[in-house]
């Protein structure tokens, strides 16, 4: 495992935060498919920083530049490789880091692991900014799927304490041009990130996604099931803690009675069932039924606020960090679209393998 | 994706629950390592069905024979391959399942996947018991492990809403001979399983486990690192619905000042952090803190109440399925080794990748 | 890489010549599918030891049992496993291998490989006895690929400096129960390994095979492809030293003009090449025409003469080492099915791979 | 399988000839490692076009440009991404091409796999440009192996029936800024090639290569061995049709007692063979002499003579090809950089996958 992901569609992410670039290269893609380039970017700037006031200053257009794979506009078998220029860098911002690791990010593990050769600018090859690749990735797959009749949508579910209503898992409404399904939860999730921000601190949340239009009979057994693959992939997101599916921790305070799905033919001769607690995936095997997961977001590491930390220069007197820079308060708002496009991913990955299409 | 996983440590799981045995073969076993037989044999009967009045009375002697990979006792570099008979099966409690599919098991999907070709005996391959071969590789990587220092155990959480104490994250102490770290709540909980079969029905829980003595640095990056592989072994258990690390979904009610981990040099010049929100893992990689983390275990999908269900034979009429046969009312003690096994796995083969040990 | 092959058919081998088994495990087999027994029985009774004076005396009466994957003789979707018991062993004939290394053998690298840990009796894991499992694998893809109108076969092409007719590669003529295309041939090639036995000697050989009724397109491009796949599988077997497809290496010293192969529409319509220099692949993908390969096995280097080598313990004197035990003076008769069903097993992952049929 | 390889050092080579870029991803390339860049540059010359009258006349300045994975110059253990822009492509020289596959090509086979959809122009990723990424990151493994006290070398071994001397492979001297080992092979394999263009013609060969400094116990059992691993990514090289190890199809011809190699202390007290006909592999692993291989080169298929073929158009009636552009008489000189550069890969990721080295 790597930074590598996928069975029959491949993907390759590439990158730090101040490389030259980052991108991701896909081996695997189907084949005449042409990209809607424009929804492409519409999609990517649903990820990106510098929307809002409760986001980060730092403005990076994300302009996918497509170096292979393509030919007159469509897929053409050949790896499919795209990347994103890094321009806006103020490497500066970053100058103590490399001596003193910021507590819950990757630096001192990294610092372990490669010694003092890894690029800890920005947070290196562990940064946010590499879901921007992940994301164009995403983004392809989410239209091929969408041809197919396959939707995925995700919502904030929480942040902090505000919640917003849950998805009906039996028949969810995907979300669409808004980050939740009911507006005042928004609203008054914006205050929350106001208020972490005030206090120089940052705040985490939920994220639920849906996937419909899913036939039953994907994923693989054992190690290979569709919960597998969403999770090996959704915990590749930066400041994911946990996932779970269906009715997940919850359903452990369910009886079985409960809990079962009992099966059905609705009125159009096709299987359903009455609840979905399983989250659409049985044995690992999807049912037919909506996918729905979520998936747990920590709140920012990187925070104003002084912080302990050690010195990487043979000192063991404790130190203390203040993060300069521009850092996002709440990442969740801009992780949305970034677990659609892991979902996607992983779906499209566990569909070719399924041989359920060329 | 498969019933293999591992990239440095492969294991392939095989069997049915009716087949003539269940087995495992693993690749990539490091050499000169003499498993203690009577211990792995103590290990898997933690695992085994019959074990007193609240699982299942189906007995099942787990005796793994090795049929490769050993000479004189001892790892060779060649594959290891050990397998179980099956040898009390009752197949005829299976009749009515072919036609009928049981809600919340993988019956149906696998019926959508492999037609009506599949082996539906017992849930053929996606049967729990196919964690008995997982728990022959586990066992042997979990005394592997342990002669280098690091060290695995788990307990029940949680049943239904009868709670345990958790680990201290920081320090946790691992449970010896006991499935809970405190007995009045085992009482609890197996007072809440005799209720749950009472009403012939069953109850989930949450198993939790904490790995200490694990150095930082393993792991690779993004869908490489160890949340990732654990998460990816983990939801091959059968049942299991939701993982998390650290403190999980909690965290996302907490501010970055309360959930990061300030790192200081300890009195022996080590590098710990103050607090473990973050279960161990920072950007996928060990921190060199104790791993932790929790598995959510569904209620036992087979209840010997009726349930709604559909036919397999051209009918669209509701059905009424009651199964008849042994099952667990609740399988969450007899998970509490396979959840250690599977973590055993996971972190055996991300420090074999990583290079730790020849 | 290691003891596992494939991508959407993976097989994992595993036993050493002197383990309780050895066998294989297949994780990807199409569903559906009964396997005539006796006729892989037949197949496999090809490779046994014990056939004719000409080869070892060894006798291993080759009964696969098959633990997995089946349920009512057909295959289910779940891994299937087989293994062969070996029975007879004399383990006495090797007990000076393990000081002194035999040249030509794994017996030296694998001493540094796996330090003395590995097991050498017998070659251990690195056994020709291990192509019998191959063969088990083999013999059902060649089984499962003959439905579908594919089909393989290998003829002798040399035994030292006697050879048989080649195949006409446009055309070939598949053998059926006999090793060579010519039977004057193989009277001389007999000879020819008799007189090798009788100086204590051996000789090898090379086999050449071709495979009817494939399709245009399988294959991926770059590494994928089916000489790369085939060539992957083919140095699996041990002996072999060199693969060559089509007019291989005497393609070398024809122009561009003889060795390009014209395509035309014969008179159904469908696309042929006039010759086939390109033995069936072209840019690593198959072109429709018969694939034509060659693989080249070294003499056996079990030889009763004495030969010089050296001793592990730590002397560095000349030794001297006269091999006991049973030897065949030439391997490569009972190498044609095994060339056949490594061919197979790569051919049918291709296809699946492919997603050519479900 | 697919435009991917490695197992430990995984590298994907993206782009197709007319793409905007050409270029490869790798993930696993050692920490702490400063390439040379100009070394790379010039490693990169040995296989560019436009070098001289026999090759073609396409001009394309290989520019590597370094998109990910270095900081100050040295690797920093993320992946690895370098790009060469195709600049000078002359479209419209393949125009005929999208309608008349050129026989010996991947033309057709691919439009077979892909559908019109495939990239044609230039070969798309079938084309032998495409091995200009492969050299960069073979170039960086040849640094990085060297700084190790490993070296590989290669040689033109023949052109047509000009042959130039073979290497000792007990000791092989090799190549230092020359293409052959004797001058005068070299003058007589151009006038070869002068010959072929002048007849509007083409002409293959055969490349040694060989791999001193190697140690013994690299490679894994069975279908990870040296042998495995090295065929598997030589015929990834377009026009690759036969690759042979040590004595190779030679040995064939050979009695055992010729063909093994004995061993014996030297006065070093290392172990060495007296002759090397394994090329330095035996049961896969590497012995610790010298590895030594062939790979065959069919005659480049592009010749400007007219050539039958089909049309994609419906029509049945057979088609005359003429090949306007640029194409070389024989590519053999060019791709002895590129032999090089796949040993190397294949020989780290091997080395790697041992854990020889972190």
């Amino acid at each position: 495992m790597s930074s590598q992901f996928g069975t029959a569609l491949k993907i390759q992410i590439f990158g730090q935060s101040h490389a030259p670039a980052i991108g991701v290269s896909i081996d695997g893609f189907p084949v005449g498919f042409t990209p809607d380039m424009d929804a492409l970017k519409t999609f990517l700037a649903r990820r990106a920083p510098g929307q809002g006031a409760y986001a980060t200053a730092r403005k990076e257009p994300d302009k996918p530049e497509f170096l292979s794979g393509l030919v007159e506009g469509h897929t053409c078998g050949a790896p499919l490789t795209a990347i994103i220029r890094n321009t806006d860098t103020r490497a500066k911002d970053y100058g103590n880091i490399a001596e003193m690791p910021r507590p819950s990010h990757a630096d001192y593990p990294a610092w372990v692991k490669y010694g003092n050769q890894a690029d800890y600018r920005g947070g290196g090859h562990f940064s946010g900014r590499l879901t921007a690749p992940l994301c164009i990735a995403g983004g392809l797959c989410l239209q091929y799927l969408a041809q197919k009749g396959i939707h995925i949508g995700a919502h904030i579910l929480s942040i902090g304490a505000v919640h917003d209503t849950a998805f009906d898992p039996v028949s969810p409404a995907l979300p669409v041009g808004a980050l939740t399904l009911d507006p005042a939860a928004w609203e008054k999730m914006q205050e929350e990130i106001a208020a972490a921000k005030a206090e120089m601190d940052s705040v985490g949340g939920v994220i639920e996604c849906a996937v419909t239009g899913v036939q039953a009979g994907y994923g693989e057994p054992m190690f290979g099931g569709m919960e597998n693959r969403l999770a090996q992939i959704l915990f590749g997101i930066p400041a994911v803690k946990g996932v779970e599916f269906g009715a997940g921790f919850g359903c452990t305070e369910l009886r079985g009675s409960q809990n079962n799905d009992p099966y059905y033919y609705d009125e159009n001769g096709f299987v359903r069932t009455r609840t979905n607690h399983a989250g659409g995936i049985a044995g690992g095997i999807s049912t037919g039924m909506p996918i729905v997961f979520r998936a747990a977001f920590k709140p920012t590491p990187s925070i104003a606020r002084p912080q302990e930390t050690i010195r990487f220069n043979g000192t063991t007197a404790p130190a203390v960090l203040e993060i300069k820079g521009r850092h996002d308060p709440c990442i969740v708002p801009r992780a949305v679209p970034v677990v659609e496009a892991a979902a996607a991913i992983a779906i499209l990955d566990a569909i070719l393998e399924g041989n359920q299409w060329s």
